[in-house]
C-alpha cells in the first residue's frame, strides 16, 4: 500500500466533504464502481488496503465487502490534475454491484436501449438477506 | 453510435443538474479523466459522438478538444445500477488532461508522495495560448 500524507494534502474534498472513487479491476483494468469517500473513508482506506467508502444515501461509512464479503483491495492510488477524483486500482473480490454483477456499468447503451450485457457473479438474493 | 432514448431516461441527475461521466480510452482502458455532464450536454454528446461536458468552474458548456483538437469520439456508453454515473468508451486524441498527460490521473501515491509517472504526449503552452 501507498503511503498517504501527499495524497491527503493533495485531495479537494467538495462543499459535502466528499470525492469521487473510481475501483478500476488492477488485472483486467474493468471499471467496476464510482462512490464517494470522506477524509475519514479515505484515509481508512489508505491505512488499512481496503476500499472503505461513504453512503451518501445512508450518510455512514460504508466498508465494502462487510456484508457480502465483496471486498475491494488496494493496489493502486492515483489523483486527477485538480486533485477532486480519485482512481484506486483494486483486486476485486466476487463481484463488485449489489445486483451480483461484476461491475456496476453492467448496462451498455444500445439502439435506444440498456442492455444488460455483464458478468452475474453472484446471486444478490443469497448474499443480502 | 448509440441511440439515446432508454439513457437519457434511466440517468439520474444530481442537485445541480449533473452527472459524473468517466471516459476510458477504448483501446488501452486506460481511465482518462472524470468530468460532468448537464441532461443537454449528455443529449448533445449522445447525438453527435463527441464528449461535451458541462464545466462546474466555468458554468459553461464544454465540448472537449473545441480549443485543443483533443477530441474524444464516443465508442461506447455504459450506465451504473443506480443510473447516478456514467461511463464512456472514446478514442482519445492526443491528450486528455490539460496538463499535457494522456490521462489526467498522471499522478500515483507511492511511499507518502505523489509521483507523476503518466505520459505526457503534448506541450501545453503550444497548445493552450
Amino acid at each position: 500500500m501507498p503511503a498517504s500524507d501527499a495524497l491527503l494534502d493533495a485531495v479537494s474534498f467538495d462543499a459535502d466533504g466528499l470525492v469521487p472513487a473510481i475501483a478500476q479491476d488492477a488485472e483486467t483494468d474493468q471499471v467496476l464502481m464510482m462512490a464517494y469517500m470522506t477524509e475519514e473513508t479515505l484515509r481508512e482506506t489508505l491505512e488499512t488496503g481496503r476500499m472503505v467508502y461513504w453512503s451518501r444515501s445512508r450518510q455512514a461509512r460504508w466498508a465494502k465487502g462487510e456484508t457480502s464479503g465483496h471486498t475491494q483491495a488496494v493496489e493502486a492510488v492515483r489523483l486527477d490534475c485538480d486533485g477532486d477524483t480519485l482512481l484506486f486500482k483494486v483486486t476485486q473480490e466476487g463481484g463488485a454491484c449489489h445486483t451480483g454483477y461484476r461491475s456496476c456499468f453492467y448496462r451498455r447503451a444500445e439502439d435506444g436501449t440498456l442492455v444488460a450485457d455483464g458478468e452475474q457473479v453472484f446471486d444478490p438474493d443469497a448474499v443480502y438477506e
